[in-house]
């Protein structure tokens, strides 16, 4: 629906020179006379991306600023400054309110970003919050996600899949990962795992024009994706393949850089290599486990809303 | 609600040294390594703002733009890209985003801001739409409420009250007049009437620490203001002191300047002088008409929620 909607924008207003990237990246780029900011929306809503019933409130005002902060790592920016609206419902309002502001007010001191404005309204509906962070492009550029070459290593942080189990409210947003891989490394694109690996790394290959080969015996499995897999009855690779939120980095660089990389390891958190980009359309699979070395389509799991 | 919630926001955190205006004005400034942002942001909601059942999706769509552009004027800051995170109700949502869109692009073309972004979402709920704006400070800086001296002529743009009739939908953002106003004549203070003139008025006086005297004559009436002065039987002048949603600009000039801004009346809209910034606290009367130069306590009339 989202990017329904917004293809209806875009296809009407043609790139504006002042936001020449447009739709369609993990943030928008856009040129004021004294220069350019990075820019992104994201809104969670009751009953979609969470249950009020169920959820702390002060894990919901986390979140909502902490998928805008991926966002901004996804285009190796720096966060600035973030804008909250934000819906109440009626009964409990003002205790709601106080505990939202209270998840938001943690990470925005933890990341140093201001939060000079928003807008609040209490109506007769259920609550829904949303956040525009503004980031800097750094000196080092902007990752994008078009920008993966045929050959590329195609690379990962940390461990994947069965976020639903608390990772989804509590993942630490990449900010200070992408800023440090982004000055030390060139890395060709970019984005941040928010709807499951394989539909984000499809969306990073078309985007590149190129397609994606996926080692499934290197993809990095969490041990939530391995015990909800006892719940499920789907394998722990199953979850790590489709999974969302799980706000890792997923990024591509030639093999040269990626070698000089993977020897590194310059994060606290692991990186792997997963795969690599190749010319032929579509993602595809190896299992090199197995001595299997021929590559079968793999299919596109994932959530499809919202980017 | 609205400033009891920012007000805990603000309580918490330091003004940011990235964002020393803080709360409270009609938007926000937010510095960057290369510059500086005016930003903005406002939510418009079914049963609050609007009926869904009584409008046409494409006026909540341009009022929602609409708005966060007055927040600009109101700054003097040219605006430079929205955001636009819209909640769907899921009956009829495809149509209702087309509609919504179509009033979104028209205004946006109209006052040449790109559309780089957003966040749909489909959801069991009623309509919201949330707006974030970006604007350039023009080299001759940005307007502040604080900044008004006593002395200072009190000025008004456009005819007020009665916007509940339908300026309330169609009103023109004053952009391009508070651009012109900003780049001829030093002005000191100003916002957008949002929530009333006599509210806005004590908020700009209030800000400025000073007092405002209003020649109850001299306001500009509109002819919505009478029309609905028939139905409610409060005064035409009631209507153009309390009403909300006039969208003028409210803004305040040395005497000097202000006697050269109205020979000159410089915009397709009259300017009047409606009274004098006091040093004495608080929002008061006088009218002239009836050679009565003493001044009453005057009622700060006008929506207590938003700004």
């Amino acid at each position: 629906m989202e990017r329904e909607f917004l293809s209806k924008l875009a296809d009407r207003i043609p790139a504006h020179p002042r936001a020449p990237l447009g739709v369609g990246d993990d943030a928008a780029i856009v040129t004021t006379p004294t220069g350019r900011c990075v820019v992104s929306t994201d809104m969670l809503s009751d009953e979609v991306d969470f249950l009020l019933t169920e959820c702390l409130p002060t894990r919901i005002g986390r979140k909502a600023l902490a998928v805008n902060l991926s966002d901004m790592a996804a285009m190796a920016a720096k966060p600035i400054a973030a804008f909250v609206s934000v819906l109440l419902p009626e009964t409990g309002a003002a205790d709601l309110a106080d505990q939202l502001s209270e998840g938001i007010l943690k990470l925005a001191k933890e990341f140093d970003v201001a939060l000079p404005g928003g807008d609040t309204n209490v109506w007769p509906g259920k609550l829904a919050i949303s956040v525009t962070i503004l980031g800097d492009p750094t000196e080092h550029g902007v990752w994008q996600r078009d920008g993966a070459k045929s050959g590329d290593a195609i690379l990962v942080t940390g461990k994947l899949g069965g976020s639903i189990l608390g990772k989804h409210f509590d993942f630490e947003p990449r900010v200070r990962e992408a800023l440090l891989l982004n000055e030390r490394y060139e890395i060709n694109a970019a984005l941040d795992i928010s709807d499951g690996f394989a539909i984000d790394l499809d969306r990073l290959a078309v985007a590149s024009g190129l397609g994606a080969q996926v080692d499934l015996n290197s993809l990095p499995i969490s041990r939530a994706a391995e015990q909800l897999s006892q719940r499920t009855g789907k394998t722990p690779l199953a979850h790590a393949l489709g999974d969302g939120e799980d706000f890792e980095l997923l990024f591509t660089a030639s093999s040269d850089v990626a070698k000089q990389l993977l020897a590194d390891q310059p994060l606290d958190i692991e990186i792997r290599q997963v795969g690599e980009m190749i010319p032929t359309p579509g993602l595809w699979s190896s299992d090199r486990s197995v001595n299997d070395s021929s590559l079968k389509p793999l299919a596109v799991t994932g959530f499809e809303h919202g980017n």
